[in-house]
């Protein structure tokens, strides 16, 4: 169920047009009845109710206009005139670009919902005298805030969110409750954390014992740091090692979903955006403006390219030097099918030598072979 | 290693018979030696001790009662009567549904354990004057609870559990340790939460940046809900987010293993179960009824229908409309075999064409080939 | 950025390769000038900064020496002989193992960090009256310890981390901030616990129900318990579940990387070592010192012997009783190319069927085919 404001706090139309239009679109009431609706919140064309405001961005749902309950609904001139002139329940806002609108007013929803929080620093946090906390900064209950840490102006941590020893926060960042940063892990100024996010873990770095002991494992201490960039949002319960030795990195205005894992050495270009449940494996190094999908994996010790765009549940084994989207997901199937079809599998290299076998033996050979 | 009552605490015998079996299953005891035995726990015929009790569900483990040290074993009246001569040393229970006898006593110890936990408001919760707690809830160390939430009679939370503004928690609920809950969530009666679960966290929703930004990503505000029905289970470190403007919804009944995502706008119907570090993207519908296996993979955007099993590890890319069993697994094998099998992938239409190239040309064409 | 000691907390270079080498390595310093340094911290060779120490492993790597601006470089005594006359800029560390002494030496400096840690037990801490906390142990702020929970000589609870009731951690123990052990988890000494990690939640246990309330699951109290050797490293965000009824149990020395799922009744032998996003489904049992490689997914019941590699991202689905490497990932490609040979893989089958007949209608029949 979508937050609604009270009564009290929800703004009149026009002011609400108004406050959210930051960036100055075209947009404009073509009102036809009073009073004024007070706006109380943002809904989809099916299920907007009668105190909120909807729009129409994709044609194929002008359909659902004929249903709509909403106060408003914002549209662009040219599906306005489409419809039919039966005047509508719903007041009409026209904007040349209503899904970005749409943005503007989902942001100042939630701008006033977080303006609303409890500002402050909880009496149950614990913050080492040595932590600076700067102007305008919200600690939650039950924060930690380690020897040595800088919160930046502007920030607000949930509750018991931890921040290392040393680590270093930037300005105006949003950390929901129950963040974690180990020691010395710097994060740049706007930057969004999820719930459960654990930013520099130690990297899984061990080395075979030799000798007598052989067969078990010794700790390759994990000293290295983790860098992040500003404008760099990190959804729910993902996870970013530190460096074995140098940092991991994460340039600007990187957007990690949720239940990601960055392994150690890592490196990430600017604006590259990745689905949830990606594991990328230690010291790749992602170009800048990639996207990755959901569920794939990306191997250690690879360089991807700047602009290259990996298909969801794709494994990536290789080095990809050249942009573009790249795919290697199973098709599946009905069970039986998928049985009959993968029992061929083992023998694919086998089958390829029969094939050639009979091209070369057959009345077409040397023109029915092309590899 | 499980846990025992201590002496004191653990019923006779015919006493937790009795207290268990709340469905009235018919269960006798067949006993043959006094005085009756007090059971401290439950444990499987290899290794319930001497003061536990056991069960024979799978007719396959009958030749572990000769090794079986448990004060009683429950069984059917025809596996007892197929058993030699020789008296037990353990209690015999006869009872027509030993397995769904196991699962009653296992709730009944899990029930008593629960009973002994803590109750009341832990002094080191910190509670919002507006929060709404009903009776007989049990607060535990270090929550928060935000402004508005509703925790309903009956409910336990574990230590440093969060419900964020607005929240409510049905009745006769269990969160353990740690669960966050963002603001306005509902989650029904009777459900079980398990530590690290994040809900309602933000859908992952970018619009790319237009202009001299481009490449660069504006977040889409989220601001729908997240509703989740009665008697559902999530498990541990498990994250649903709440929707981008109309609310995510999980159905009635439904199971979540570890470690699933399960992603903006996504609806599940009742009494589907997922299995662990299955990943569901954003406006997908899955049905009721559905089983999905471990570390399978849902694309954005599909509908499956009700009753559909998908195996584990498959990665369901387009809509599913038939009930059924679906799969899509790349077989593993040695990895020698592997590479040479795999090297052939890229060359399967390459192969198709040259295999109809043959049998075009070849003496028997017109009757090898059917497609 | 790595973290570096302040300079009066920094040793002279003698003194540091003194007290980190506990191993007793061949290590002497060729020093060409005085006064010797104070190392701060330990660097690559490319990124060490004037007052750290670095080491040249892999002799690939002989090149970077010469831009290197670190106080001091371990080497072996035959790369130092193959460098040029001229002399370094840095100080001259012979050694014969110089990878060896590098992960001493990051050993040192991380026990450093640790040893500067606060001591004692945070009064914000919950400790339940009846837990046995024994000497030198640390607790910090936000921990809860419930009754009965026992945690040995020497160990070190990180911020807000929660030990179930009858829990028991052995000595020397680091849990970093964070950690969750629900009741009745055992763990053996020298453990490194990750953030966000969560021992013993329940196992994911259904039955179907009966009759009218058919569809519907009944929960299988997952009343068994959770054991874990010594020397054992968990990543974060990892999850561990209980047994149903049995133990689940984790050797000694095994090392699990971030955001593993193992599920309940798994057995998982010595020494094995498992890589990032991993799931085990229930009650397999691995073999020791095995690897498995990221994000690959164990299938339940099985067996894998031991000395068992998997690759990553490969789904093993039937018991493995060979040591050797076992792999099964579709190869990635251009998307178009991928979409080109993926689809032929539904008729893989009858593939195989129409080149059977060619063979056996063609000319070189009897000779073409084998098998």
């Amino acid at each position: 169920m979508p937050v609604l404001l009270a009564p009290p706090e929800a703004p009149l139309l026009p002011e609400l047009l108004r406050e959210a239009n930051v960036v100055g679109l075209d947009c404009e009431i073509a009102a036809f009845h009073e009073p004024m609706p007070r706006i109380r919140g943002l809904g989809s064309l099916l299920h907007a109710g009668e105190t909120e405001i909807s729009f129409l961005a994709n044609p194929k749902l002008a359909d659902q206009l004929a249903q709509c309950r909403a106060a408003a609904v914002i549209l662009t001139p040219e599906a306005w005139q489409t419809l039919s002139d039966t005047p509508p329940t719903w007041h009409v806002v026209l904007c040349s670009q209503p899904y970005l609108m749409y943005a503007l007013l989902a942001q100042w929803f939630d701008r006033h919902r977080i303006a609303n929080l409890p500002t402050g620093i909880h009496p149950s946090a614990v913050i080492h005298e040595s932590a600076r906390i700067e102007a305008g900064v919200s600690i939650g209950p039950h924060c930690v805030i380690e020897a040595g840490a800088v919160i930046a102006a502007g920030t607000r941590l949930g509750p018991a969110c931890i921040v290392g020893a040393g680590s270093v926060i930037g300005a105006d960042s949003l950390l929901h409750a129950r963040v974690t940063l180990y020691h010395g892990v710097h994060i740049g100024a706007r930057s969004i954390l999820h719930s459960g996010v654990v930013l520099g873990a130690d990297g899984f770095g061990f080395a075979p014992m030799p000798g007598e002991q052989a067969g078990a494992w010794a700790k390759i201490a994990q000293i290295g740091g983790l860098v992040i960039g500003d404008d760099v949002e990190i959804g729910a319960n993902t996870t970013v090692d530190r460096g074995a030795l140098d940092d991991t990195r994460i340039g600007n205005g990187v957007k990690l979903d949720n239940q990601i894992m960055v392994a150690h050495n890592v490196v990430i270009g600017d604006h590259t955006a990745m689905a949830a449940c990606v594991g990328v494996a230690g010291s790749t190094q992602i170009g800048s403006r990639c996207t990755i999908g959901g569920a794939s994996m990306i191997s250690g010790h690879l360089v991807l390219a700047d602009d290259v765009h990996v298909s969801g549940g794709t494994a990536i084994t290789s080095n990809v030097s050249k942009p573009g989207r790249y795919t290697g997901v199973f098709p599946f199937g009905e069970h039986r099918d998928w049985q009959r079809n993968a029992a061929v599998l083992p023998q694919l290299a086998q089958l390829r030598r029969r094939l050639r076998r009979l091209e070369d033996a057959g009345p077409a050979a040397g023109q029915a072979k092309d590899s």
